[in-house]
């Protein structure tokens, strides 16, 4: 089924209808009357004939048509009976608003996988349990019982808000209405046991009045289909902007000595919202900073920030803010700076920022007359007005007249910092952005650009189907080895000696002599233990590193499998590379820098599958090592399309199936290449 | 003159009085009236004999008593002639509110050194010019013509707020009464020819009436008075909130290769407000956004955060901001939890975050049960109550109100986050600070703990004399070392050698072979240019490589002084150790990560003289590389001792006088020690 039929359906019924407009089964109702849902709404309740002026009915078949949906408005007990009625009667969707399923656990559970099992009989979708409804303001489908829609009495506009948990849902709507600002879609989809924040966001973009779409997750375990919301929100130029909690409970994965350890579950969403073009808020108020901004429609050609204000300090404060959120403060032409001097008094400031000075209080237009010169220039993308301080003597109507000018003329985005309110008003009565300090207003800016540059950049793609959790087995350093090397990665010349003798014969073999490392699946830091030698250069070297790599490993009573001899490498710098498969998005990859900082300094750069060498690049410059792959101070710069070949063996690997995780550390890196100098392969076992 | 007198005048004239109200002259005559000043007021002006009720002056011989203070509000070209009547009568303080003086180029400064030099004869003092004036509610001595006090009217209370920039000094002002919070000093005072927002400070603080104090400043050229406000304002318990504007503005030191270079002029200013205990804040909204935490008084026992909410969202974004933030998510005892388990219903949860669950509609009792709990709890330091969605069915007066008891019991720390409107005002009513989000909250909780303890812990201490700035002469490594040898640096056995023979005499007596470098001031990056050798261990390469580097210093064109020739040193982490003398805040020292990392992936930290062990051991710390000196994977930790031996080496030589800049770097550093490979020393020149 489609779920548009969720946002519109033709008709409604309410179990557990209520005749109190406040209770839980009374508010849909009160709300659909009153919001002018033009559908029919059936209440049903044993108890009533008739509930809010409505006709209510006995029971779900004493209902005169099969109704598109239906609101499951009854306590927990009562909720499976309601589901089986609707599924034999053919509803195409219900709203489950009882608690006490999954989330309240192992009982709940069961019940809920009851209520899936019966509405996958007829292909009926549920929306909850645990749901607090969903609100289409645009046609009155109130199947939402939430206090706010009373608080905050609703408006129509361009925002949607979609989230798991009902307060999550209202928090924005509440914040956005008291700004003034105007909100379509307002959906709690509770438990997500079928219909998820993502399905249903894949939906609501499609409605052509959704400009700005707002959502709050606590898991994401749907990724196919938030994947196909955020591609249909790019082709319509509909930013989404997620708010997944839980940031600080997703801890480093279980404590392992291979890579996937310094991966945490965190950044891989980090890495999927980006890749798909949704900007990730930290908290609420990112959710709504720079709404206002972002209904404008406008698409800025820069962050190339001008300033213009009557505060020299605003200026400053203006400027220091521009570099904090990584935005732009614009270079004036020479033509600008020219044309402004001509205007502005012998003190004022002409270059960016621009301090108008309290002249501006004998001269109102001088306002008028700056603003179109950083409109002609190409240099400036963006417009910041800052007003500290107005007061009577200050005509802000015309500066307000005027910017909204120059927005017509130029279509250039601007936004004013004001921290007094009638200031703020008297813009806004313009439809001009307004915020109480610079600090704000560049935030805004600097979300609202970066998140465009984001949605533009987004290579999205379809969702490597997910892999359940196997039971893996780690290959030894020479079969692991072996395994990258078949993929092209280069490895040392090396052999697993069961002798000192093998191992003084294969030294003949390595003009830069050999490192001996104790050969085992079963320690994961050798190093730590002694268990690795490296520079032997002579017959006695090798013979006596042997021996006691042999007997230490004896103390350890770990069993002997042999030496794993292997060339000396040319020195360069470790990076490591690795990567596993998540559950939930498919293969990561890890490229950062290697050796004993893996751990306890990390630097390193996670992505998802696939990836180019520019991604990879792109990657390698945010490290703290990333200077190294420009040059620093003359050296040449470390062989970044090496990297990318050790890093899409990696994801060739995982992405085959057979192997669950790959480590790779060091990765020894020169100008000229890479070499694995140990590795370790985890594999499905069975 | 102590500046008491310009707090809290017995008299003031005002120069260029005016009968208009709205206009600067006439402005501060009508506060003053309005605000209660129980002073005399006298009027200046030849042009009117009565101004707004009061007997006006032809001039300052003809007020009846020497005014204590006087308010110069004339056009700037007839500063200087009421300045000169005003330090012939014996008028003990100015306040000068022309603009054009300094700040607008040469012939304003020396306008404004006029002015100086005929205040210095009698020791009056000034404010500005280019002021916007001082004013102090208390007492209704507002001296100032700021349109603010009309848009925003004044409400005694405990901030003060003071400023270089009128902007700047009313913005937080009017931020702070928007939201009800009183003000009891507003003072901008332009230029700070003479008296400075920093001794401005020292004498505000003093004030009983204040509780915290807010400062704004575009440049800090008055440390040593800063320090004194510093000091008096922790006696008596006021945090200093600094906003130091034109972070952006300052760019890196002037390149050049020593250490120096890399702290930047506004790294110093952090270090500078961190030793004294003041908050420096990012923007505007930092210097109020915590202020109704502040004003309370509390003192709480440390970070941890119970949050107590009627929404599971809230309780994950309460954890993660409490992460963000570097709050700590307090561990409730095991009795605790049981109590909470025995009053809330079982589906809630017990743990902190504690979700009472929408069971809160049917017991608004829930909440005062559950308090008392965390209060009696020694494990939790502060509350956080999140009621994110609130309507008719919530008795939030009820819960306002057990939160006031619950404050008054436990004396703990209480902020609300809510984001609708009423419910934020039925907890203000209460007197308990709130928020709009739990972000907002958390983060306001974070400024005013770790202010606290940053207060608690600032050393503190008097500034060093700052130096004029002064010609340099960099030695030459040779001679740098035996600098830093001389205060206990251990550095490598070294040689100059005029020939090869000389080098391979050297090498005789060095085991572990040699490292020959070109012996110039004038190379400063050798490495770069092929003129260091190391590793060199017989007689033959020895010879190469100081032909070599002759040879190389000949195609450079550098005069050939030798070659050094030195031990090589076992390995170890490369650090630097430097340092160099801020014209404003004297002696800086800077440890951290050695090497090419210096400049191209910096990690370092710059403190001020003096400094101890365990100032050395915090920096070190905040490295990225601060985990090596505290071990890492088994390794034993590097030797901070000895990089605080080399740091106090370096701070000693830069007290002493005549050392301008130090460079250690390497300074390899292990776990027994630290040895400095190079070094170069910047003297005082003549």
């Amino acid at each position: 089924m489609c779920l548009s039929t969720l946002l519109n359906p033709a008709s409604v019924a309410i179990f557990g209808a209520s005749r109190n407009p406040e209770k839980i089964g009374g508010r849909p109702i009160r709300f659909m009357k009153e919001m002018g849902f033009a559908g029919a709404i059936y209440p049903i309740n044993p108890q009533h004939e008739e509930v809010q002026g409505l006709t209510c009915y006995l029971n779900l078949d004493a209902v005169p048509e099969v109704p598109d949906a239906a609101i499951i408005a009854v306590p927990k007990d009562r909720v499976l009976e309601a589901i089986e009625a609707c599924a034999t009667r053919g509803v195409k969707v219900c709203v489950v608003m009882a608690s006490g399923f999954s989330e309240a656990g192992a009982e709940g559970k069961a019940a809920e996988q009851k209520m899936l099992a019966i509405a996958a009989r007829t292909g009926m979708r549920i929306v909850g349990p645990n749901s607090q409804g969903l609100a289409n303001f645009h046609n009155g489908a109130i199947l939402n019982f939430s206090t706010m829609f009373i608080e905050e009495p609703p408006k129509v506009g361009p925002v949607a808000c979609i989230s798991q948990s009902g307060a999550m849902s209202v928090v924005p709507y509440g914040m956005l209405r008291q700004r003034g600002i105007g909100v379509g879609h307002c959906h709690a989809t509770g438990n997500d046991a079928d219909v998820t924040v993502s399905e249903l966001a894949a939906e609501v973009v499609l409605d052509p009045k959704v400009k700005l779409c707002i959502l709050y997750m606590e898991s994401l375990r749907d990724p196919k289909n938030l994947a196909i919301a955020a591609e249909r929100a790019r082709e319509r130029g509909v930013p989404i902007i997620a708010l997944k909690s839980g940031r600080s409970a997703h801890g480093k994965r279980a404590a392992a000595s291979h890579t996937g350890a310094i991966a945490t579950e965190d950044r891989v969403i980090d890495a999927f919202l980006e890749r798909h073009g949704i900007w990730r808020a930290e908290g609420t108020e990112a959710l709504v900073q720079a709404a206002e901004i972002y209904l404008q429609g406008w698409r800025p050609t820069g962050k190339r920030i001008a300033v213009v204000s009557n505060s020299g300090a605003t200026c400053v404060l203006s400027a220091d803010a521009i570099e904090r959120y990584g935005m732009e403060l614009a270079q004036f032409s020479p033509e600008t700076e020219e044309s402004i001097r001509q205007v502005l008094p012998d003190f004022a400031a002409s270059k960016n920022p621009i301090d108008i000075t309290a002249a501006l209080l004998t001269d109102s237009g001088l306002f008028g007359k700056v603003l179109p010169r950083t409109g002609e220039d190409a240099e400036v993308d963006i417009l910041m007005i800052g007003i500290p301080v107005s007061g009577k003597a200050y005509d802000f109507d015309r500066f307000a007249q005027d910017t909204a000018d120059f927005i017509r003329t130029y279509g250039k985005p601007v936004v004013l910092a004001a921290p007094q309110r009638d200031v703020r008003a008297a813009f806004a009565r313009h439809g001009i952005p307004t915020f109480e300090t610079e600090d704000s207003a560049i935030r805004a800016l600097a979300q609202f650009t970066d998140h465009l540059a984001m949605m533009q950049q987004a290579p999205g793609g379809a969702v490597t189907p997910a892999q359940t959790s196997v039971a893996g087995a780690t290959l030894d350093e020479y079969a692991s080895l072996d395994l990258i090397a078949a993929k092209g990665v280069a490895v040392p010349l090396r052999q697993i000696c069961g002798t000192a003798q093998d191992a003084q014969a294969f030294l003949a073999t390595c003009p830069n002599g050999i490192v001996l490392k104790a050969s085992s699946a079963e320690v994961p830091h050798k190093s730590e233990h002694g268990l690795v030698r490296i520079g032997l250069k002579t017959p006695e070297d090798v013979a006596r590193n042997f021996a006691e790599i042999e007997a230490k490993m004896g103390e350890m009573g770990v069993a002997f499998e042999g030496v794993l001899a292997a060339e000396m490498l040319a020195s360069g710098r470790e990076l490591v590379v690795g990567g596993y498969i998540d559950p939930v998005f498919g293969p990561v990859v890890i490229v950062g820098e290697g050796g004993v900082a893996v751990e306890a300094m990390p630097d390193n750069q996670l992505l998802l599958t696939p990836f180019s060498l520019s991604d990879i690049e792109a990657a390698l410059t945010k490290l703290r090592i990333g200077p190294l792959f420009k040059g620093v101070r003359g050296a040449r710069p470390l062989n970044a399309q090496a990297v990318f070949q050790a890093a899409r063996s990696v994801a060739e690997l995982l992405g085959e199936g057979a192997v669950l995780s790959v480590d790779i550390n060091p990765l020894i890196t020169t100008p000229d290449g890479a070499t694995a100098a140990d590795a370790l392969v985890e594999i499905r076992q069975g």
